[in-house]
């Protein structure tokens, strides 16, 4: 037994309820501003076939995946991303499904690399889709789910962006630079450095990649684009205006629904994925130095790639551990606990009476009321403690006049009001007690 | 490319959103109850080291997992069930922990097993463990939890039993036959194959087995006990008497918790995995020729075995594969929608007024309520029809009106009620046009 046995594995986490507790506030956030703008929850399996994340991404793809064979030999990944199975079931039922499809998915993600700050071997991802639309419209939407799901959990406008480009654009403005259109995918990967290197040694990476000084040059010019204005004054040819308009029409989408400000024209931003096709975003916490907190984009040719007919499509991927870093950092989590305090808790004055508490405890639950009582035979003084420690709203104590008169005492902890109730008319309506001060 | 690609791997299911509604109203249920009774949410990687659940369930058990090497030689395998990592990490914990720890999750696992009906590849499972207490109540609370999901869903006393024994009882039953303990593992083995083979059958593979007829006689005696009176005839040592009175303070305090009628005593019921050390159950519908939709019991040397102190522990297992085909059967599972019905439906009367409609729905989603608008440019006559589709309780008229005076109409499209409101008044208190019958 080698003493990794009793670990987890590199990489990933343990979900103790402390963690499990933050996740789930996360989750639950994710999936009611998915629900609220619309969207309808679809899952895929755990593991693909590997040819379809390597028609995605290239047959290099495996190295980076956790990949084994069954026992039918077939070759089988975890999946790194759940984009390849959601273009894989919108292509199988294409023709019976009504667009725009507008769905959201919160999986569970593994990649085999090496795990930092983050980033990690195992993680989740909320993922916001909607396909069947070509319309600017559908990427704004889905940037206004991102952001409302933000502002709701406490990041506002002075704490995030989403910088946005276009692929289009970016590559209109290159043309109008006389690059040509098939060096763009190169230039693009320069580009993607450009935020990431301090600028002497961003001049010589381009310089070793290929780059000609006058390249350089317009290349920076492109990427120093302060705003869509100045990007106007750029554009020579009618397609880089025509291209710049969408983008401009994104913005006014945004302000539309009330989020304009958190709109940045970014030009570097080019998303190192080369399936997307037009409307690039990342969504960034400004004061941090953490990865993007999202990023997305247009992906117009994929359902096709995947089997299925030519559907446009957008949408995000956000991430739980740079998320949850930030929190932290931020100090914006905030407390939860990791059970569900008990509105009741029992607790008996002498064994004899245990029987009747659990019968109580029993009646309470089967209404869906949360009711506890203690786990182990303590003193009626530690059975108050610890429903102390579950957080108890009120406790009802079981005693020799619960037996005789078929009545309980009732005490809310928070006010130390105590009330004398008898016992059927308590499980007839339990939540009147606190309805009824004058009694407590 | 293989034709296989663009299919779902062998024994796995594509969770579009009409099964994943379905699901997410079990998983929505399972947690609900979870935390009514206390428990705690945990979960742990999809991947563990291959030697945890070696550990367990021995060296042969990676022919029946999904199981391979990261870049590191590790090896590594997905999940087949949750307990061993639940073990490790009570384990780690131990010391920190307040017993008894009252944990669930409902994790995704897969095992690499032919897919047949009630099993597949990949499936979740709700998992209720309590760990550190070796107290009968601990047993009973686990059914409880169990059968308060059940009822809860529609599954009363009329179609679902939880068949206990205890492994102890059985043993002291059987060395009160003469049969000595050593041999207690592989008779457990053949009692398991009763209910499942004809008699005849039966006892040719007891037979084959090494039972002489004596033997299978005392078996067969055992096996056939109707309920616990009868067992207590049958009991000749102390010890068996003792062991029969935990299974009646068992049914007792599921009498207590006003579920005494789930209760069957089923000697055969010994369940296959040697972990099992006392009171071992299982939850059947009664009409139907499924399989269990839950097994259970007692596992109390387990910590220790991965690396942590002495802690008696209990819980059981619920997959959603068998529950989903039963609820299905018995016509049990409710209409679920795919998506969250709006309160509100923007419609608006001209390409022109669509940016007015656009910030009303930003402004209710603002405030946590769902509204929706119509994707697609089209007609006041659709847009209602779609309003329909999605459900919506009310639509908004943007229209000339709004403009210029600043009023919508809004609808209620259950009533039909249509009632002028001032913009702003109305989306001060969304929600009042409910209430204010006499408006609508």
């Amino acid at each position: 037994m080698s003493k990794n046995t009793f670990q987890s594995p590199k990489g990933t986490r343990d979900y103790f309820p402390e963690l499990m507790s933050r996740l789930r506030w996360i989750f639950d956030r994710w999936r009611d501003v998915s629900l609220r703008h619309g969207f309808e929850e679809y899952d895929g399996p755990i593991f693909e076939n590997l040819e379809l994340f390597q028609l995605k991404s290239g047959e290099e793809i495996a190295s980076q995946l956790f990949n084994f064979e069954d026992r039918g030999g077939r070759r089988l990944a975890i999946r790194p991303e759940i984009t390849p199975s959601l273009a894989r079931m919108v292509a199988e039922k294409a023709h019976s499904l009504r667009v725009p499809v507008k769905w959201f998915s919160t999986p569970r993600l593994c990649r085999a690399e090496r795990p930092q700050r983050g980033r990690l071997r195992e993680f989740f991802q909320w993922n916001i889709d909607i396909i069947g639309s070509d319309k600017i419209l559908a990427d704004a939407e889905g940037i206004f789910v991102a952001i409302d799901f933000l502002r709701q959990i406490g990041l506002g406008p002075d704490l995030v962006e989403v910088q946005v480009n276009s692929r289009t654009i970016t590559s209109a403005l290159l043309v109008d630079s006389k690059i040509t259109a098939e060096r763009h995918e190169h230039i693009f990967s320069i580009m993607d450095k450009y935020e990431k290197l301090p600028g002497e040694t961003f001049a010589n990476y381009a310089h070793e990649q290929g780059l000609t000084d006058t390249e350089l040059s317009s290349v920076r010019n492109i990427l120093e684009l302060p705003d869509l204005d100045a990007a106007r004054d750029l554009c020579r040819s009618q397609e880089s205006r025509d291209e710049l308009r969408k983008l401009n029409d994104l913005r006014d989408y945004l302000d539309a629904f009330g989020i304009g400000q958190y709109f940045k024209y970014k030009p570097s931003v080019v998303r190192g994925l080369a399936y997307y096709t037009g409307i690039v975003y990342e969504i960034f916490e400004k004061t941090s130095k953490l990865r993007a907190i999202a990023g997305g984009g247009r992906y117009d040719h994929l359902i096709k790639l995947f089997g299925g007919p030519e559907l446009p499509a957008t949408g995000f991927g956000m991430g739980d551990v740079v998320l949850l870093d930030l929190l932290e950092d931020l100090g914006k989590m905030p407390q939860i606990t990791t059970h569900r305090a008990p509105e009741f808790f029992l607790i008996d004055a002498a064994e004899e009476f245990f029987p009747l508490a659990l019968r109580i405890t029993a009646a309470l639950r089967k209404q869906k009321i949360n009711a506890e009582y203690s786990p182990k035979r303590q003193s009626f003084g530690k059975q108050l403690k610890f429903a102390n420690t579950r957080l108890a709203a009120c406790v009802i104590i079981v005693d020799e006049e619960t037996k005789a008169n078929n009545t309980v005492s009732v005490k809310n902890l928070k006010t130390g009001q105590q009330t004398k109730i008898n016992l059927d008319v308590f499980l007839e309506h339990p939540s009147k007690i606190y309805e009824n001060k004058q009694s407590l």
